[in-house]
């Protein structure tokens, strides 16, 4: 299982920073939506200038304008770009197709979509499929929760992420589970010592036998 | 009815030009989610700067983190913010939250949402409610579409405002509808000459006798 490492509400420098502490310990670096609202795509710039040999993850959070925000996401050093399963089938068509084109992926974002949303999107195979409970609803609900199932793995055809609140106890679900990509945002930024709380994650996946 | 110009797939010092030839003829200006997405809050900076006395939408499509974003927008000089009706409830119900506290406007963006989400949404009368027909939709799906309709306006308890290849054509059955804002992109930023494009939506805004 590969550890996608969320950077959000942060400055860029701040992200750079705090990614290089733990650089070690993750698989993915992601760009978080609150960073590129800030500071546009100059934040996926600067993040794939100091990680060059990192693959980058945008969370673009793509709802529409495909061809548009992938583009420039892959231009300025993206190697994954998130679009909604919200949006609509042509929006993630078109980034699917874009994604090919620059032998890049897309990894399609699953917060709040329904049963049949998510059967509409399991043709796209070369997509990631990420399960993924908001900020908003981990943090102003009145309970935690974190993603720790995944409506997809069982049927396999296709890598499965899950993000949302995931702690050290979180993650050994998801190793259970099977899953593809645990991406892991304030457990580790906003940890005392990032460093400390990443080696505990990479730990886990390892002794969980399905690092990859 | 209002007229709000949509800035898309511009430089902000593009946005800002095109907007000072048509100033006089248009009532909002809604910095879109390409320029957030590539320069970031310095577009709704640049922009609310440049045309201090308008109103000022950002369109953030914020889908989660509610208060992070609105905070952000409201502070980079945005009256009015985006937030997806696909996004979950909670997120929704924070940014009308944040958007009071600041006493500004929450759109709802209602691009690809089921009878279900609008019902569950109309509760939110403080909010103005965007139907959309996303330019995917319109550039890709292989034949021209506007958004002309309202599923809301007969309910006639909130601001309604359309969004979506809104030619001149288009606009006269949103003023048949009734409804409160028209936004036009690229009928406009895209007009060999914008002037006299938006002259035209004006004129014929004020002849349909909603002007407001």
């Amino acid at each position: 299982m590969k550890i996608q490492l969320a950077l959000d509400r942060l400055s860029i420098n701040e992200a750079i920073s705090i990614t290089k502490l733990v650089e070690s310990e993750i698989d993915w670096i992601e760009v978080g939506t609150s960073l590129i609202k800030e500071f546009g795509m100059q934040s996926v710039k600067e993040i794939k200038a100091a990680f060059p040999n990192k693959i980058i993850v945008a969370d673009t959070k793509t709802m529409d304008n495909g061809k548009y925000e992938l583009e420039m996401s892959f231009q300025a050093g993206a190697d994954i770009v998130t679009v909604m399963g919200s949006a609509p089938l042509i929006t993630i068509k078109t980034c699917l197709e874009i994604a090919k084109k620059h032998q890049k992926k897309i990894m399609i974002d699953l917060l709040n979509t329904s049963e049949e949303q998510v059967n509409s999107l399991l043709p796209f195979t070369e997509a990631i499929f990420c399960e993924h409970i908001s900020k908003d609803e981990q943090e102003l609900s009145g309970k935690y929760k974190a993603q720790t199932k995944s409506r997809l793995k069982k049927q396999a055809v296709v890598e499965v992420a899950a993000a949302g609140g995931i702690t050290l106890e979180a993650i050994h679900q998801l190793i259970e589970e099977n899953l593809d990509v645990a991406i892991i945002g304030s457990a580790i930024t906003k940890a005392k010592d990032p460093a400390v709380a990443a080696h505990a994650f990479k730990q886990t996946v390892i002794k969980g036998g399905v690092l990859s």
